[in-house]
């Protein structure tokens, strides 16, 4: 930890630079590298997020030796401009931000307009020649420092606003009844009643005048930033954005520019190429005459860049000035916002910009060939959710004829890609439904950082009002989710319940269609399909394969699933689950159910017979279907219970059908409940207790290889015992395994080669790899169960208290849910000493991963660095896979 | 593995020795053992064990070159004896048997007269000059080789016997009908047609003729008994036994010598010193005229030794000269058995003695008073099972009047203590009410190897039939079980299952009481007492406590078990379960219900309150019992369901009393269903969710402690969180209860000074021991859980398969059930692991081990090896911790 709290930056110098997000948050590090780089960035300072951190940690005091050198930052500051925080002449104000390391769009709470009081707003008033604008400044200043920091009810301002509004505005400037009086209509005496009435609302509710020295309104203002960064929007963010790992929020304090000072002033937020496409054009939106906020509330609809060029050539210019020395210095896209004030141009944020995954894609490959970045550094810039998004559905052709009829409305297309599913008008309804299986469409006027979790939720998003730089648009990006904004057309009763467009007058719950892409809303539910991917994305899966160094299998079970899984890039099945096969038809689940209830080893082999040729089938079209890559077959898992009926009327139904007393089934049901069946007769104590099933298994498995082998085609069957905890448990269903298969390949004269291996699952069998790994030919780390036995947390009950371990403020164990994202502190060492001991007395033993955590890209980076030979994972996260395994490698030569 | 596979001893010369058991079995090394010091044994070799272990690995086939040895000391055997095998005129004959290098009375199966046939038979007759006696030892031969080497049924040799007997012998001796006739009746004419049927017989059941070449004879009954080693008995009396890492058994082949020739022959059985009272005095039985397996088989009563002296006082004084040459040599008591042929004594077998506990205790302590061993070596002389078997319980005083009138019979007291229990005629009978919580007097007319599964679970053993050395006695012996034999008036009749004794009649199902030291049988269930504890006892544990160096706890919920504990030697509780205090009356579960069903953290509170006197008298009865004696008291632990009322009658009544809604109860109670309670909402994750449960309990173990403090008595309370997976979790809740404790501490102004740690009972905590050790105070081991989690094993649900893991037949995986004896290969792994890794961070984090397992001895010792400060167990079990943790160091220092 440092013991520098404050970095200045101003006139081209800056104490901190643009590598210093984890201390100075993006904003602050961002300001730091304009100002080094010569860009016009209004002077100021940054309190860094280690400030924030020891303020927590400290229960919220300040560190020692924070305030000095706050004050000795103001004292810079007002030299380096020339100006006095409070001055009665020629005031200086600045502007309090936040700023994490990580962007969390209009989560932190921003101050504007810092340094006015009774008597600076008068010296505001003289040096600008305009004291309505001075009155305007006061009171937004009021209002956001009496609403933001002192927790004041924004609602209450505003009707002290709209009530003056209302009676001298209206009266004075004879406005109907019916129309609304704008915030521009007031004047200079209404604006100074405006601001004496919030100074009245600001005593009556704190028991304390409004604060007239500048220096306790900037204390009031950082501590205001602190504290949202524990606030619950904040937090809910971090949650659903799995954040982790940043320790706080920096402060940054800005000389204030105005870009309300009339025609020639405005404000804009830009990107150095469109973020939604990634085509390398100038994109972005300017407001005329308007403070900075105002584009990201989304209130005004701004107006696009070319026209800005056309309002205001000069201006533009050094904009684009700007956008090219940026992208030269990042070396990506940049996303900015900036002020005109009287014409001049002044940076105030700049930070690398959020895409939608089509313009990841699109962008990492032209960088590359505009030699901005290499072929690593491209992979690096991919996200996971890049390549889920890419994915995403779009309208169905088959559709064409029905768009025109049922087209109802158009806005921004925010987002790419198609949504189609159920309104629902705010975030309770939209969870409640989503939780029911649901699709659903998030319809809002506009989003707040309160809507997060319904946004989470839904499949698509659409709001009346905004632009693609609106609260909205800039968290679906991030998501790669479907979404249009600036829907202005659309008329939202949130009390009716109704969604209309002109005549037409929808309910929440019904069905509606948003094409993303190009911003079209339609009624009812169209039929959606995978979008053809784009060059860029072969461009980068073809880097990125030859990068990486570890194989992708995939979980199938099915020859369907397993082409898909081969499709998307996977080179073998790391995981087969022979029990679902099981339910496929009336007569194999009556054929298992027999098994079971046989009480006698002739009848159970008799069941098994039948059983025999639909498992040969099943492997026979998996084996086809992965020609010649290797396969792993698990064998049966589940306990036995979770094939048989439980309730009498299908337990009679099954005593009939093959003919034995209802009381036997029931008995046999019963006897087969288990207080914690997770723990219980399953997996290999199945083979254990009835090695014929084993016996079957094994023979359908090698003669289906043997059959396929036999038509011409190449078979790698790998045989995996589950749930194994000791070597001579393994040893003797390995043998038995081998003998099976042995006997069959030589009954079938083919000549099939196959493997056998287990998964490690228990804690037990990973303490003894070493003696396991003498005969195995490979291990599987099924983490799943792994996970729960390690942690002693079922799965199927964990949801009454795994939150608060996740949850920041509560126990904190796990950094995300860790039947998810593997627990590498716990579950990753049992992994680390199984590969150790498992390697010390079998060198060539192959190790993989299956379950959920196969598919995640920190676990899956976790085990390549453990040494693994593949990781697997369900089909459609097969090229995540691939992109997380050659990240792996390109992180790893970077160090 | 040696190359030698036999092993010669004759001449007072031989190949091995005593300490050789492992591979000659014990039977073989103290033939060996008693050749090289002189004694009389007859020549002979031995087959090694590995021979045994071999011929099973290498599926039932003898190793390459064990023909040629066996052949080799066949010619060295018959050299040194100057007799040849089949010879015509003066045959060698042998006995063949089995030896372990761990006794297993009556296991394994023994052939006599090996050699004869129909030459050698006359060759016999002549040398002996008794053509009678010749075809009596040539009828036995047959017999046991045809049924014990080939599997012909016994009944089937009886028969023809029988038959002989009631036709021939009875018409020659005109013998009336009702009587029966003796073997001894039988004449030489009638004996060799018995041959002659017995040799139809064997041709007929099998196929070829009985052989008459020794040499195939030889091989026919080593391979008897190898195969014996497999038998089922065998294999259940191993289980029984827990008997494990016996490779197999040694085969003895010895010259035979008869007792059966007369009145100046006999055989017996005799312990250098009383096996039952451990005094020194010579002890043991002898049967006039009878071949050896007739004592040991208990069909007739043998008489006493002073009589042997009496009849045939040579012999008698020979003997005496063994048993004081075999003491000074082993430095033990023996276990003899000889024969008197024709006055000569021969020795055939010493191994050491089986005792009872009174016994074991008192030779141990007598024979470090006479200089023959150290104290060291007398405390290894002590087994667990001394320890139970002397706090076997006596009659009670109280029941003196009643005696005389509840007396039945007298029999021969061969294991002291007492037992009172329902009869049970049948293994079978013997384990049902015995599974129905029964306890059981087996009573049999004898009992043989087959009934060893009922008199484990039996409570006492009365036999009608055998002396002292008898199958029953023995094994019971072996276990501390109280036992009766040769109680000859008893009339058993397993078809009408009764006991009748003179007029009175018991049913199967009825109570007798038996008095295993005095040998009385009682007419109903009378009151047993705890003995008082010998002198020798106290002189035992006394050494122990002076050699030991690791502290004994104990695992006490209640003041009464704490102080019975502290009595027994415990120096402190390891575990004080809390939650089953919240059962001890109506109010109390009223409270905890309450507060289950709470739907707001006031309301529980508000029952917590009504909880917490309770909890802090609990605690305090705790505190005053142990007197300063350090006390972990475990947070509350099982999943709230376990104390919610699950019918609907109970539910209702819970509403009607705590004056809420009925749905809402059900409500709860369905909510806290879990699939796997085991790995569920538990532990310290209910303090987690619902931490003013901690805050309660803390409060009430401080202020117990604070208020005995107060009252004068030194108080150590050690307060222990349950289920703790991760330092972080742990640290919140340590923090928490620490805060608690400081906050009542002054509250109460009391100097008490307490500790906070964990159970590491979950793996992930044992990997993570470590960080966890920071904060902790100390760490005790919750091996149950452990174990159920480690192994993936759900110890309510492992009963179906978890006997195939222990049987060695089948997975072999464990050598005891792994609930009993911990499993050190997979969660003993783990707590090196945890123990390493704690003490890395905190060296002076106090270690131990709470749960079944701490009255386990492999446990114990193997947990002093990895360097706990304490082990825990329950009050009973402290006395053979204290032993276990001292033969710990003794062993610890031989190596």
């Amino acid at each position: 930890m440092s013991n520098k709290f404050v970095y200045f930056f101003g006139n081209k110098t800056a104490d901190g630079n643009g590598t210093m997000k984890q201390l100075l948050g993006g904003k602050g590090a961002g300001l730091a590298e304009m100002t080094r780089i010569g860009l016009p960035v209004p002077a100021g300072f940054t309190i860094t997020t280690e400030v924030c951190d020891l303020y927590y940690k400290n229960n919220k005091n300040y560190p020692d030796g924070l305030e000095a050198e706050v004050l000795a930052n103001i004292d810079k500051l007002e030299k380096t401009i020339g100006k006095k925080l409070g001055d009665a002449n020629d005031p200086l104000l600045v502007s309090v931000r936040s700023g994490a390391a990580i962007s969390m769009p209009g989560m932190m709470e921003t101050i504007l307009n810092l340094g006015l009081n009774d008597k600076s707003v008068e010296g505001l008033a003289k040096k600008t020649g305009n004291r309505r604008f001075a009155y305007d400044a006061y009171r937004r200043f009021i209002m956001m420092y009496g609403s933001t920091a002192m927790g004041i009810d924004r609602e209450k301002f505003d009707d002290i606003f709209e009530d003056v509004k209302n009676t001298k505005t209206r009266a004075r400037l004879n406005i109907a009844a019916g129309k609304k009086v704008g915030d521009t209509d007031t004047n200079e005496a209404e604006l100074e009643e405006v601001v004496a009435q919030f100074k009245v609302l600001y005593k009556k509710e704190l028991g304390e005048d409004f604060p007239q020295d500048p220096t306790k309104q900037l204390w009031g203002a950082i501590g205001a930033v602190f504290g949202s960064w524990m606030a619950d929007k904040a937090i809910t963010y971090r949650k659903v954005e799995n954040i982790k790992g940043v320790v706080g929020t920096a402060v940054n304090v800005m000389q204030m520019v105005f870009g309300n000072m009339g025609e020639t002033s405005g404000t804009g937020v830009c990107f150095t190429r469109d973020p939604s496409s990634g085509e390398n054009v100038f994109y972005g939106e300017y407001l005329v005459n308007a403070q900075g906020e105002d584009v990201v509330a989304g209130i005004r609809t701004p107006i696009k860049l070319s026209d800005f060029e056309a309002a205001n050539p000069p201006a533009y210019k050094q904009l684009v000035d700007v956008r090219n020395t940026l992208e030269k210095n990042f070396k990506d896209m940049q996303d900015m916002e900036f002020t005109v004030e009287e014409g001049k141009l002044y940076m105030l944020q700049c930070r690398t910009g959020k895409r939608t995954p089509m313009a990841a894609f699109k962008m990492a490959v032209d960088m590359v060939n505009e030699g901005l970045i290499t072929k690593e550094e491209a992979i690096l810039r991919i996200k996971d959710r890049d390549i889920e998004g890419i994915f995403y559905p779009i309208i169905d052709s088959s559709e064409k004829d029905s768009l025109k009829k049922a087209f109802l409305v158009s806005g921004i297309g925010a987002v790419p890609g198609a949504a189609a599913g159920r309104i629902a008008l705010n975030v309770k309804n939209a969870e409640k439904m989503a939780a029911n299986g649901d699709k659903v469409i998030l319809v809002r006027k506009e989003t707040s950082p309160e809507d997060v979790g319904g946004m989470h939720v839904a499949s698509g998003i659409l709001t009346a009002t905004g632009g693609k730089t609106s609260h909205a648009a800039v968290v679906a990006r991030g998501w790669g989710k479907c979404c249009i904004v600036g829907c202005e057309a659309l008329k939202i009763d949130y009390e009716a319940k109704t969604v209309a467009v002109g005549e037409t007058v929808l309910k929440e719950g019904d069905f509606i269609t948003l094409n993303g892409s190009s911003g079209d809303v339609y009624n009812g539910l169209l039929k959606l399909v995978q979008p053809e991917l784009p060059e860029s994305y072969t461009t980068i899966m073809k880097w990125v394969d030859e990068i990486r160094k570890i194989q992708v299998r995939t979980n199938a079970d099915t020859p369907y699933d397993a082409k898909k899984a081969v499709e998307l890039g996977a080179e073998g099945i790391g995981l087969c689950r022979t029990e679902h096969m099981f339910f496929d038809t009336e007569e194999r689940i009556l054929a298992i159910r027999e098994m079971i209830v046989a009480d006698t080893v002739e009848k159970r082999v008799k069941a098994l017979d039948k059983l025999l040729p639909f498992q040969r089938d099943d492997f026979k079209g998996i084996f086809e279907a992965m020609d010649g890559k290797p396969v792993i077959i698990r064998l049966i898992d589940p306990p036995l219970h979770e094939f048989v009926p439980h309730t009498e009327a299908e337990q009679k139904q099954l005593a009939d059908k093959i003919g034995i007393p209802f009381d036997t089934v029931r008995l046999r049901v019963n006897q087969l409940h288990e207080a914690n069946p997770m723990l219980g007769h399953r997996g290999c104590r199945l083979a254990i207790t009835y090695p014929e099933i084993l016996d079957m298994q094994v023979r359908a498995i090698i003669e289906a290889a043997c059959i396929v082998k036999k038509a011409g085609k190449s078979v790698a069957p790998e045989i995996m015992i589950p749930l194994i905890i000791d070597d001579k448990e393994f040893k003797l269903l390995e043998k038995r395994a081998r003998g099976v298969a042995d006997t069959v390949i030589k009954e079938q004269g083919a000549d099939v080669k196959y493997m056998v291996g287990t998964m490690i699952e228990v804690p037990r069998a990973a303490l003894r790899a070493n003696k396991i790994a003498e005969t195995a030919d490979f291990f599987s780390f099924g983490t799943n169960d792994l996970t729960q036995m390690t942690l002693g947390m079922s799965r199927d009950d964990a949801g009454k208290f795994l939150p608060d371990y996740v949850d920041e403020r509560k126990a904190a164990v796990f950094m995300a849910d860790p039947f998810q994202s593997l627990d590498q502190d716990g579950v990753g060492e049992l992994l680390r000493i199984a590969i150790e001991k498992g390697r010390s007395t079998n060198p060539n033993l192959k190790l993989g991963i299956c379950g959920e955590h196969g598919g995640d890209p920190a676990t899956i980076k976790f085990v390549a660095g453990l040494g693994l030979n593949y990781v697997s994972c369900s089909p459609f996260r097969v090229p995540i896979a691939r992109l997380s395994l050659a990240q792996y490698e390109v992180e790893k030569n970077k160090k």
